[in-house]
């Protein structure tokens, strides 16, 4: 578990100096939670198993260390973030959120903190417990919070036709509607061929009822400089928008 | 900001011996929590104010770092003790709980987890923010779990008929009512003398909507080896029982 603290220093000041009016930040578990989630199978439920049980409590912890580094480096910029703990205010049904404490988001909203939320270990009704992922999360709240837009930081340009990995020369994406995405998604049959678009399909996936509702995702390059700035500010940036259509 | 980790973990420890079934642990905010929140009036409400809202973050990101120290120490001891954060699942108005965010707590609490809460900077559907404080979380957890008891662990060795700071022959009281107490708190006139009872006075007010719900409280002194682990085990200890009466 180390983090990247230079990359996540230089996003808090992309962030900063963009200034956006009404933010909510949500990050995924990286070396800190997924390991730990693996090892103690979260994701497949409480087994009755003590072992298990203290790995929840391992994974939670190891997101919030993951958590306090962005946090910080947001309040070294001085953003007011505030940290809210998906597992303290969600509850999922069979992996999907079930009840979400919305109040404690709206009023920061209403102040201007930015709220920073994460991929979080979390209790479920029919599960005990289990995995809610960061992308689960950005979905819901983008259609509660009733937001402009998602913004997607990646480590590739965007959506490619094939994975830019293995060929590099594979034409980047620029736009591209649900509805094409759903054709392109079905074309792709082996699972190991879910690795075509670079590993954001199931991303993307959990972000379709977002979009659906009208709300246009942006995938940027997170790892290169300025991209994020540059979607924050609504300017013309690399990458892909996903529509409706 | 330096925990008494020595402290910290003698407790964890005598949590871990004494096994207790169904155990919510609450925190305050010591050297971490208090100063900042003293610095920017957080109690005293949003005052649109920048540094003030970055002075929220940074309370909350105290307490969660204290939090930490706490939980970490649990789960060394095999505790599955998981962090709730007050301020993702609270929301005051005008200083006192008007709703709070259960089926997480509840989930942990059925599946064997320990809950760890602590005071903590939250929003105020009145004053945009102020500062909540274990105790009075502690008196509303315990109403609204059915709690069976609540154990404070204190400084001095439970209630003093006076400060036992000033006057270290004033005898512990044993036993006392609620009844009792509050017309030896109509007593107490001048603010200053708030103090006669070694500063629990505040504490014990909070307490009293659960020990008027049939819940009593045990104040037992935390500094001193096994009084936590004999009052957890339902031992006979030295301490102050107060109840409805």
């Amino acid at each position: 578990m180390s983090p990247d603290l230079k990359v996540i220093e230089r996003l808090a000041e992309e962030i900063s100096q963009a200034r956006p009016s009404r933010l909510v930040l949500i990050h995924g578990g990286g070396s800190f939670g997924h390991p730990l989630a693996k090892r103690y199978s979260i994701k497949e439920g409480y087994k009755n198993n003590a072992s298990q049980v203290l790995g929840f409590s391992e994974t939670h912890q190891a997101m919030l260390a993951l958590n306090k580094f962005v946090v910080d480096a947001l309040i070294h910029c001085n953003i007011p973030a505030v940290a809210v703990s998906p597992s303290s205010s969600v509850v999922t049904k069979s992996d999907r959120i079930r009840t979400m404490m919305m109040e404690p988001i709206i009023k920061l909203l209403q102040i201007g903190f930015v709220p920073v939320l994460y991929g979080d270990a979390v209790l479920d009704f029919d599960r005990g417990f289990t995995i809610l992922s960061g992308d689960q999360l950005t979905a819901y709240l983008a259609t509660r919070l009733h937001a402009n837009r998602i913004i997607i930081g990646f480590d590739e340009d965007g959506l490619h036709t094939k994975d830019p990995k293995e060929d590099s020369s594979s034409p980047l994406i620029k736009h591209i509607t649900v509805e094409e995405l759903k054709k392109m998604t079905k074309r792709i049959e082996k699972p190991k061929a879910t690795d075509v678009t670079g590993g954001m399909l199931g991303k993307i996936i959990e972000l379709i009822p977002a979009i659906e509702n009208g709300i246009p995702a942006l995938i940027v390059n997170a790892t290169k400089p300025k991209r994020v700035y540059q979607a924050l500010r609504g300017d013309s940036v690399i990458g892909t928008v996903i529509e409706r259509g």
